[in-house]
């Protein structure tokens, strides 16, 4: 094939077979070859989702590359179907180096990560970030897991984290329920999270393609007393939080905040 | 354009467009429309690239789309512009969504997020998840940032996070430096910030690929006194920290192990 039947062939990517699909054009780059190749552009397109469906996705995802991936997959995974392209050029199983709060050190829980990249595809920066801040919200102070899988394992308690780290979220779990951290309970739980995360995603997606969303979880008046000194335009200003946060006491003890100590 | 001639092109996509360039062949799917599409098999390939270069470029990416962008763009981009496919098939900007910790939350910094992301393009899970670790624990205990751009907006002091997460990250800065989060130096402290995190794992992925990779940053010996027990193999085993931790007291004050108190 030599390069103008290349660059032919390239055309042809992003007019029909990429390009047809998103609708709304492609972004144009010219690679190292300076032949023109399409990426679709953002956002890409969605459409309504059984939430059912997304959570069984999501919980085997979970077993095949934890709770990042399986997130992820749970909701991008159900739109390759009905779809196909674009998402079918999409490398998801990439989406497993979250698992465990990134390669199992216990920062952001997974299954948040997963959905919050998968929202990234789907919405714009102002959309994402609201519908993010509602499930983090959400996340923080829903007794977890809720969805309970089909065919589960194990029978599963639930916990309220007050956080978003997969080790704030686990721990406390443990400590609920006795269970080890290194448990195959523990990994049951996480997986029935990864599709509740999932699951209440999809419904938000949904709602919204319907024009019915509407934000149910702010940040705790808690939290918005401490930003008020400590958020980026308070006279302390030495926190850069702008989304939210669930809890602060559960790291900073006795502290004092508008004459109260927490 | 048929049904057939739609197949055949999409064959020539994975035959000729990527799969040439992954060398290692393609995933096929089957879409909704049954047409066989490609999937550029992971890991995707890795060339040796310029640190400095890749720094600059995560130092732009963050003007144009925060830390975590940044940090992906600036390696991933770089493979873009070095080998084209498959890396122009990557819609790059989806990874705005870590920007300020995930939308703002505070939770993982964004430059870490994007370069793990970034790494399991590149690397299979254990590869990917030694090289994680090797610069998640080098972010806890190096003086950041450490790479000065080319044209910067101002000078940046350094401090020492001991943590992943960006509300820790930034405050400590905040509190040593005086400047409010909100300001343009904080600003241009995390764009600092994301440069050296990419620089840093870029020199990783050039010493893999020349096979003079070694590990230089383990677990702290006092984090791994606490996981002696409270790890997912210890007596207590309520923590799910298997990738590592650079500090566990800055959360957990006044804690006794192993007869000492921290």
């Amino acid at each position: 094939m030599d390069s103008s039947n290349r660059r032919r062939f390239v055309k042809n990517v992003g007019g029909i077979a990429i390009g047809a699909v998103a609708g709304s054009g492609v972004t144009r780059l010219l690679s190292s070859d300076e032949a023109p190749l399409a990426i679709p552009a953002l956002p890409w397109p969605y459409v309504d989702l059984d939430p059912i469906a997304v959570a069984e996705r999501a919980y085997l995802g979970y077993s095949n590359g934890g709770c990042m991936y399986g997130a992820f997959e749970g909701i991008i995974g159900e739109l390759r179907t009905k779809l196909g392209a674009p998402f079918d050029t999409f490398p998801t199983t990439m989406m497993k180096y979250g698992g465990g709060g990134v390669a199992g050190w216990g920062s952001l829980c997974g299954a948040l990560n997963g959905v919050a990249a998968a929202i990234y595809l789907l919405k714009d920066s102002k959309t994402g970030n609201d519908l993010i801040s509602e499930i983090f919200n959400w996340y923080g102070v829903e007794k977890l897991p809720n969805y309970r899988p089909k065919t589960p394992k194990f029978e599963i308690a639930t916990t309220i984290s007050e956080s978003q780290l997969c080790h704030v979220s686990v721990t406390k779990w443990a400590n609920h329920t006795g269970f080890k951290t290194g448990s195959p309970e523990r990994a049951e739980r996480c997986a029935w999270l990864t599709a509740s995360v999932a699951k209440y995603t999809t419904e938000l997606l949904n709602k919204q393609l319907a024009g019915t969303y509407q934000r149910a979880h702010q940040t705790p008046a808690k939290v918005t007393l401490c930003l008020q000194c400590h958020g980026p335009s308070g006279t302390v200003a030495n926190v850069h939080i702008t989304g939210g946060q669930s809890n602060c006491t559960s790291c900073h003890h006795r502290h004092w905040a508008g004459g109260v100590e927490f």
